[in-house]
């Protein structure tokens, strides 16, 4: 237990905000900027800030250049996230989707397709389709900001993503596709997620198109020029390097003293300060041991909220041998491709990720991460490269370099890309999501109403829960007018910007209907 | 990260046991039964002894006498508790049940009824029968030892429960038995289980009656005379009270020496052992740090099986008025009473808890537990005695003493029961249950598959670790026999047991056919 500091002294810090990654560091930020001479200091666990981005440097074809093994992508409805690289001075260019896309779904061998739609069969699409359209209609009329609120929220909180999908879909290739998009925006399957959750994280992204694609918008239509991590080194340089302390895990926290707040680390360092930001993964928040208790509210919501698991590739080359042959990188893939030492084959999803500079990359998502995660890497390495060879062809195989990142093995982090909730967490717990404990604050992606789980979300979470603090210090306080208009912007541009397949499939849902119609009047003459 | 111990130096001890719970407790029990002059050592968190049991004074009738705020039961079919009772001396005495039961569903007011057919509607009694015979059934096909491996456990761990309930039940009455009966057995919401480790449950504890009811080898057939904390009290005299240090909370495992398990505490002491048994709730031993890591698989199913939540209240009285009127003192109440600060009334099931001695009381627990756990304690302790009133009468609002225990409240426990398993954790990390990591064995009552959850299941995976422990000391060790015989008794005894009502239901629902096929021959006529 945490010895509390002497409740006469006054405390030392305006803020201390736990963790140095994007929430964390733009709360400090915004709070400087706000109200300039305010005392604030970040302790951060690990020995780096970004949490969960992270640029490392590769072998490339024009020497070392820098990758993501982290969050990669931003795009422009994302409005938080490009309202801080314009602030920061980081540029963004297109994710390169150019060519075929590659595709193994249900049981039919390797596919092409271009544009968004997938090359599936008719029924299948039209199957697929309905549950998007579905999807987003139910999205749009969530009340994000407190989802129980919703008409049906009791009966979607009661039952699995993987419960709605059997309940509203009726082809196999429909169900891998969601499958496998599910995996990939959540890290999870879906029998992992309420659906209400599901809703909700669709609604704070705007649809599932927005979720889904590279292209318009959508949330993997820009890489960072320099690296995502970079984000948070220049907050950390803006604040101020000696404001920001790397290698300080905060094990308790301590409120009993009426007028500040007591932060201990690990090594016993002690702390105070007159409120508290925690903007740390949701899970990570509750490991920390608080005097006086965090209400049950939110310690239970941490629980039933598993932290998700993405296991991340990248693999350079000397040339972008795909690009030649036509096509984009873009691989979509149930990983049934072929017999392999796990339950499923390795591959799920890949982009192409050349660098700004010209050297070329693969970066990819092991698909059933959790068991690859358990096989040795050199077996594991070595059933990607084949996988991708059995995509490309055979100059797959012979990459510049290989890396990967299970981030479920980063420690104080253990999964990504966020906290998923289990059917029930947001029926009973989700008043613990936001709500401050006495004049502890949160903060992190999970805790965004726009872009929950993206690099945006925890932008929108560190200014919230900023100006939740500012309005504490400062009772005259006025809220963030940046982040009112930014929030605001979740009126998003209208109907133009619809998916255009939606309409083509429309016509041959028309067509199919007619064609059914008279052919069942010729069987009745 | 912990020093590792000097390499060269032989192990301090054979086998360190973390947790002095009923499951750890009866490890080191065993291991010193079966190999005289082993030397283990047993560490605990807190400054007690017994876990998830814990026996307590309040003033009563005839002064102070004793109850337990923590588990309390055993039924004779839990041979594992039942042979451990008669091994240590412990007595046990018949849970009162004589004279009316009251229960509180839907919306029709307190009805009371007597023996085991609750006093519903015919159509929401052959509804909730018709629930429990299809539960029974799938629950006995199902192999306990690996859950996955039952035909249908794909899908039935892809839902919840409430899923379930909703699919295969039509009344609001019955909806209502069932919600009130899983809050109870698990401390968790239908849509929080998954509907597979629903069954597992069930199929751990042979079935729905054994799991609900007070009279013939059911759980809460018997209470112990002088409390279930003495199970452990007894044990540690057994082992040797110098062998079992409370206030020992540990905090890291290392096992980078190939030869023996560095076990730290928070305060920096180091053990060294050649084995450890963690003998803690799943979620608390997933908090230790593991140098090297966890596999994914074990952190993965702590992470997706979250502590449940019970809240338990005792209420001594000068007299068992409720008898003198005729009552048993069983209340069963979905809690829609009467309107209250939660968003339910407090109650939710109660019994009579009178002592041997002859002081009278009433044990019960919340319903909505989590929500009236945030409400001040004298308005909850007023709410529940209001409540009491309601059925018994206004002798109920004059205790002597009343004392309630919020097992979520409780460190290094964190609630009760038991660890429940949310939808996709036994498809992906099932084997993380049991499988040891490297010189690192697990017990706990959620890795029992004889009465999990329960003392006895505690009993059934000490037992089972301390065997596993003893096959890697000795390689000629012979299993243990009085296990073997205890877990070889699952093929209980058969048809005579099975429950009346049903019999009587199935001549109602004959009755009801033939009264159908007559009402609509009439008709066609």
């Amino acid at each position: 237990m945490a010895a509390s500091s002497d409740s006469t002294s006054p405390p030392d810090w305006d803020v201390i905000i736990v963790g140095a990654g994007i929430a964390g560091l733009t709360a400090a930020y915004r709070l400087q900027k706000q109200k300039p001479g305010i005392k604030v200091l970040v302790l951060e666990a690990k020995d780096r800030v970004g949490g969960r981005t992270y640029t490392t440097e590769l072998e490339g074809a024009h020497g070392k250049d820098i990758w993501d093994l982290g969050g990669q992508w931003v795009g422009s409805s994302q409005y938080h996230i490009i309202w801080l690289l314009n602030e920061l001075g980081l540029e963004k260019y297109p994710q390169y989707t150019t060519g075929k896309k590659m595709m193994l779904l249900g049981n039919k061998g390797i596919r092409t397709y271009e544009a968004s739609i997938p090359s599936m069969s008719y029924l299948s699409l039209i199957d697929l389709q309905r549950f998007m359209t579905a999807t987003d209609k139910t999205a749009a009329s969530l009340p994000v900001h407190n989802p129980m609120d919703a008409p049906d929220a009791d009966i979607l909180d009661s039952m699995t993503l993987e419960t709605l999908v059997r309940q509203t879909t009726y082809t196999l290739e429909a169900r891998d596709a969601i499958d496998i998009a599910i995996n990939q925006i959540f890290g999870a399957q879906p029998r992992m997620l309420s659906a209400l959750f599901y809703y909700y994280y669709v609604s704070s992204a705007r649809d599932m198109r927005t979720l889904n694609e590279t292209t318009d918008g959508a949330n993997q239509e820009f890489r960072i020029k320099g690296g995502a991590q970079q984000i948070s080194t220049i907050l950390t340089d803006r604040i101020g390097q000696e404001r920001v302390l790397l290698d300080h895990p905060v094990e308790h926290i301590d409120q009993r003293d009426a007028h500040k707040v007591t932060v201990v680390t690990e090594a016993g360092q002690q702390f105070t300060g007159r409120y508290v930001i925690v903007a740390t993964p949701l899970h990570c928040s509750t490991n920390i041991e608080y005097v006086p208790t965090l209400p049950l509210e939110r310690i239970s919501l941490a629980r039933h909220s598993p932290m998700a698991h993405l296991f991340k590739f990248i693999v350079t080359y000397q040339t972008a041998f795909w690009r030649e042959d036509g096509f984009s990188g873009e691989i979509f893939s149930n990983g049934v491709s072929r017999p392999s030492k796990a339950s499923t084959g390795p591959l799920q999803l890949t982009f192409d990720c050349t660098t700004p500079n010209g050297s070329p990359a693969l970066v990819g998502f092991y698909c059933n991460g959790r068991e690859w995660s358990q096989i040795e890497p050199a077996v594991r390495q070595a059933a990607i490269l084949d996988a991708l060879a059995e995509f490309f062809g055979p100059k797959a195989k012979e990459p510049l370099d290989y890396r990967e990142k299970d981030w479920a093995l980063e420690p104080y982090n253990g999964g990504c890309p966020v906290n998923v909730m289990t059917p029930g967490a947001m029926t009973y717990f989700h008043g613990g999501l936001r709500t401050p404990f006495d004049r502890v604050h949160w903060a992190g992606t999970e805790s965004a109403t726009h872009h929950c789980g993206y690099l945006s979300g925890a932008v929108q979470s560190g200014m919230r829960a900023a100006s939740e603090v500012l309005g504490r210090l400062e009772p005259a306080h006025i809220r963030d007018e940046i982040m009112t208009a930014l929030d605001g912007r979740r009126d998003y541009k209208d109907d133009e910007e619809k998916e255009t397949w939606g309409w083509a499939l429309g016509g041959l849902i028309g067509v199919a209907a007619v064609a059914a119609l008279v052919v069942r009047k010729l069987w009745y003459y």
